[in-house]
């Protein structure tokens, strides 16, 4: 039987590989979609190829984007420095990138209209929610409504399926997921300051999140870090 | 006092000119979001410029983006003809370009963020919505619902509004209404073969429903035609 296609969103960290390990368990035909989008830490797209490969996906594309044009994020506005630490509780990040998961999410469904796929995976979970408005749950299903109602498939009756696997799960409850579905987490690049080659800082926000991740879940922590 | 900013998708055809004049009108400083997104007919990108400064957009942003990668459209993909005539009724025409809308309007809830404008204007309208399903009434109602959750101001309550001032209108209403309020319809391109020069074809769907429009509302069709 062939597989069903779905369209995985891929940035190279620890979440979307781990993501894509799930959807490819789950029976599905990977096709994974990263974006160029004017990144500061530009390596996680170099790892995204690696991860995708090393996963088997059927395909995968990486769209330049230009979502730098409009500022507003640490992520993308070289006037924003990235925080060392954490941001305040309750507050959104700096590192927020406006409206980014529904330009993401568009094209992937841009995409699965195109391949005539139902199903679209994201990588989004309990840790990010608590801070981005575009992790949390009715926002994803919010989305699904629209996109059902969005293309081609959608004027007849659509079953497009927001696929969110790691929506309740810790970093820790991640980690344990992909390294169970034996996905390497060496390849993986979740820094926001990695260098050229995609190793740590080991101080932002997302390198704390993810080695803590590693060490709640009893993991050696694979990443490779600056010096 | 100082007027509300709005994002208002500019194509640089007639639909999106005369939505601008009309957001003008209603006392929005019009901020407007063009996109090359490879289309065939590029002469409508500056036509948009040209739209944008007669009718006093307080910024104009082009940004290229890249929906072409995925084909699945005429206007798009090269390999595929742009229609002479017009599609079977109840067919979506070759033309769609897969879930171009929620990709466009999901960029114009990104700048909205930024600029912290509560209001978006697309100029989608009756005759495209019988078509296109990214062009009804109860597609918009839903973007519109996603888009109040997808933001920062989302968590708190948004009173975001997706503006659809020619959803009713006939391109015979349309053309009737940019007239009132002083559109120059000779700036704008809307031929999907349109030549270097802006001339149209004539020939072409988008052609036919537009120099209509122009004849059922008693205008002269002030379009350039190509020879």
């Amino acid at each position: 039987m062939t597989k069903k296609p779905a369209v995985i969103l891929l940035s190279g960290g620890l979440d979307s590989a781990t993501c894509l390990a799930i959807a490819k368990a789950e029976g599905f035909a990977p096709y994974c979609l990263s974006f160029d989008y004017g990144q500061k830490h530009n390596a996680e797209l170099k790892a995204a190829a690696r991860v995708a490969k090393a996963l088997g996906a059927v395909e995968h594309r990486i769209l330049k984007i230009d979502l730098a044009g409009f500022g507003g994020s640490a992520l993308t506005d070289a006037t924003i420095d990235v925080p060392v630490g954490g941001g305040k509780p309750g507050e959104i990040p700096v590192t927020y990138v406006p409206a980014r998961n529904t330009v993401l999410l568009s094209y992937a469904l841009a995409w699965s209209e195109v391949l005539k796929a139902d199903d679209i995976f994201i990588g989004v979970n309990a840790v990010d929610y608590s801070g981005y408005p575009d992790c949390r749950p009715e926002y994803i299903a919010s989305f699904q409504a629209m996109a059902r109602l969005a293309t081609k498939v959608g004027v007849e009756g659509s079953n497009l399926t927001i696929h969110t696997p790691l929506l309740k799960l810790t970093k820790a409850g991640i980690a344990q997921k992909g390294t169970e579905l034996g996905v390497d987490y060496a390849l993986t690049v979740t820094c926001y300051k990695a260098d050229f080659e995609g190793r740590a800082c080991g101080q932002c926000e997302a390198c704390r999140l993810r080695s803590a991740g590693f060490a709640n879940a009893g993991l050696a922590d694979p990443t490779r870090y600056q010096k």
